[in-house]
């Protein structure tokens, strides 16, 4: 049969190893959702909200290692998938974003849907290419993949216009060139050695897209052989935990205890890491958090290559890994309220082996990350973006990466109402994927936040834009209107025998945890 | 006590009329919520998704006349919110859409939520402005308001750091300049006099921000005196109607019966309209709708004032408003499904006097929108942007308008999805909505959409891609859980009824009629 522009995209996808969309697909992309429809190597999934796509997009590649494609309708809906593809970008992870264009003679004519799609792209991409023709949009599609390999991973954007998609052509699909990862500087590794030697007054600051269960161990080698201090970045793409892996301490999210703890700092070796900076500026406070007379050493560049470059270093300080013996996770009493430490210990005392954990518990999340990395072998993913609403999403992708994995999603129950369309494909696409809301019934970090950045208490007028009381949400009710099996717990022993109940009976599954 | 650039900003809103805010805060927000608190002239709304902020000020400012203020999250939540925006933009509908933004000292640092704000905003806004201090942010918003009285109505984006919130200041709140609307060519009044003089074959084509009552009758009493083809364009931001007011008819949406009713027009009379093209582009139709050599007059431009203008040519023409008397509504088995006929005839007979009906039913609203037009004093509220997730929120902006009337928000319920969240804003605000969700369980419009753009007809592997069955949505569910009594009705009798009970006890709530 004859092929059109959209079957050439869709076969340049699946000859270069991409096979799995998340599509929110309208007039525009009929054309691709056919062409998708026949190329058999393609696997789709229906998203009901555009930020759902381009979340589980980010979730996906998070864990397979290569990008999934998103299809998304016009400048709208590209708007609507945008604050997870600047999550997708800060992280670094691959991502081929599709979106479809009116027909180029139809462009000129201020349509209803007509938007600057290009423009909105740019702020969320790392590149952007608009096909013009059905015959290079393999080419088009084939260089945008080889881009997204090498050092400017993250989102790449094709607007596919919709006579792009509906001509005929000929042309076979090309292959991408796959770009080498920004690799270390070798000729740092002694000076990094030297500095770390410093032990106290030394930092070695590491970030990366994924710090694997290797890197941790090389890290907490050097810890032990030079005395410094080993710190992640706050928010690490992909982390590998649990299970022996020594557990590596993260910079702490709030401004005062992250200067407080880098205070003593003389030389910062940045393995993968930005120089730290506050995650918000706040009056009479520094925004960058290492000392100003701190020494700085790049290692290796940010959210690079970072395995190779630890075992440089480590090869470089004789440092060998050595075993590492999981602590203890304490006892709670069952009655006690669902409160951070609580949390943390059900979940470390529950979680599967070889689980993924999508972690957006924001203020409640303390506990949660330090119990589970003495707990069963899992991944930890974490937001760098900042934009919430990210952790449904990104579970979806995950889970639809290794389906043969329990995927656990923590998220306060303002996060989750962005994206709360996220339980719908869970449910269509069956997927593995326990839902813990913590249901704390406000923006609660906000509260908190007033105060620090100088702008006072919560008053009369102002508390009811920091809650979400008044209706209460009911979660069980979301989430089964969604499809979705639900329960809602209050206190310790009830969270952990849900857990229990959904890592058993498989997902998807939400449990509503009031606090 | 001492004031700060947020309560420049505040005092400078209320000064002008504008008091009325719609708020996703974060905290860069802070100082602004606490400003507002302490501006007693200003009430906010809280809403859980951008995308109802956004949406709520198109509604309050296409009901009041007057613009309503947003408040969003740096980039991510000003993506969040572009959709709606993008709607806002396109029917001309004044927007104040303030972002916050990093302290200007934090820009540099790649923080996690750094992003191009002003690049995101300009897609979507007629202008965009960044504070650069705390004494000049009143003169920045006076020259913004300033900017969406005039010819440039629409959405006005001012970027505020936070430093410039929280910075001190002693300057007083400016006044802003009203600017005239555009305004028609009277030596146009003429000439278009005369063309549509000549009866069949001529078209007066109406598009306005505001197609009023007298606009309405004006336009009538033009059709009756000279057999012209009167249309309004296929989507109006907002008309008044019912209630005895001559009916106009809408250009069709779809290509075809668009085409076929403007097949015999050799002269066009735009008055607030452009040139009418198709929505999207097909392969092999047309995208400009009139035949290629009718001759365009311009009486008024896009989206300008046009009471005036109608005024003038009624008056060259000779043409006098006529009393027009409503057509019955017609009889339906009660028993019947719901459809677009039934549905239609339930809204007809029981939309209370002065409702206001925000219409994003799409492939079911061409009986509604008829039959209504027999019924009692309406305004009816329509989309002109094409971003779906516009009704619900655009429903909360017009209740909070007029909380004196009745709001009726009609939605299929895959664009309801989008903005889902809006349930719980008119919760918490108590607001009269009734909100129909027409339940056919599919993107149906993508079905007709395909084969029509030559894709073909859904097949195993891309229907799934267009159907929201598997699972079924459980709209009651969904609505209980945002706090918002509702029910299920399957046939015109129980819908009338559910009507009639929403009306009489007052919103919110919601009616899932089952297709």
């Amino acid at each position: 049969m004859t092929k059109n522009g959209a079957d050439l995209l869709a076969q340049t996808l699946a000859e270069n190893g991409i096979d799995t969309c998340f599509a929110n697909p309208g007039t525009t992309e009929m054309h691709l959702v056919a062409a998708f429809g026949r190329e058999t190597r393609m696997t789709t999934h229906l998203c009901v909200f555009e930020g759902v796509a381009t979340g589980a997009a980010d979730g996906f590649a998070r864990m397979s290692g290569r990008p999934a494609v998103t299809l998304l309708h016009l400048g709208p809906g590209l708007a609507n998938g945008m604050a997870n593809l600047h999550n997708a970008k800060k992280a670094a992870t691959p991502v081929v974003n599709i979106v479809g264009e009116h027909a180029t003679h139809h462009l000129g004519l201020q349509a209803p849907l007509t938007a600057d799609i290009e423009g909105m792209a740019a702020t969320v991409s790392e590149s952007v290419i608009t096909a013009t023709s059905a015959d290079t949009i393999g080419a088009d599609t084939a260089e945008l993949l080889s881009g997204l390999t090498g050092p400017g991973a993250g989102v790449g954007t094709l607007v596919v216009p919709n006579d792009v998609a509906w001509t005929t052509t000929e042309t076979s699909a090309p292959r991408m060139q796959h770009q080498p990862k920004p690799l270390h500087d070798p000729a740092m590794v002694g000076p990094a050695a030297r500095a770390l030697q410093a032990g106290p007054g030394s930092l070695m600051l590491l970030g990366a897209a994924f710090i694997t269960k290797r890197s941790a161990e090389l890290a907490h080698a050097i810890e032990q052989k030079t005395g410094c201090l080993v710190l992640t970045e706050a928010a690490v793409a992909r982390m590998e935990r649990g299970g022996g892996i020594p557990p590596l301490k993260r910079l702490p999210f709030h401004v005062d205890p992250a200067t407080d703890l880098l205070k003593q700092v003389r030389v910062a070796v940045l393995a993968g890491a930005r120089a730290p900076v506050a995650f918000f500026a706040y009056p009479g406070r520094a925004s960058e958090l290492l000392p100003d007379e701190t020494e700085i050493l790049a290692l290796s560049p940010p959210l690079g290559e970072l395995e190779v470059a630890l075992e440089a270093l480590a090869a470089e300080l004789g440092a060998r890994p050595v075993k590492y013996t999981s602590a203890d996770v304490p006892n709670t009493d069952p009655q006690a309220p669902i409160a951070p430490d609580t949390l943390g210990a059900a979940v470390a005392r529950t979680l599967p082996d070889r689980a993924i954990v999508v972690d957006e518990s924001i203020t409640n999340g303390g506990f949660l990350f330090t119990l589970c990395g003495e707990g069963k072998s899992h991944d930890w993913l974490n937001n760098r973006g900042g934009s919430i609403g990210y952790s449904m999403p990104v579970s979806i992708g995950a889970a639809v990466a290794c389906p043969d994995r329990k995927v656990l999603c923590i998220t306060g129950d303002g996060s989750a109402l962005y994206t709360l369309q996220s339980l719908w494909t869970m449910a269509r696409s069956k997927l593995d994927v326990t839902v813990v809301i913590l249901a704390n019934r406000s923006y609660r970090i906000l509260a908190n936040e007033m105060s620090k950045i100088g702008a006072g208490t919560p008053t009369d007028t102002t508390t009811p834009l920091l809650s979400l009381e008044n209706p209460q949400l009911d979660w069980v009710q979301l989430a089964n209107g969604h499809g979705v099996d639900a329960e809602r717990v209050s206190n310790s022993a009830e969270l952990e025998a849900a857990l229990q109940r959904a890592f058993s009976r498989g997902g998807p599954r939400l449990i509503e945890a009031v606090m």
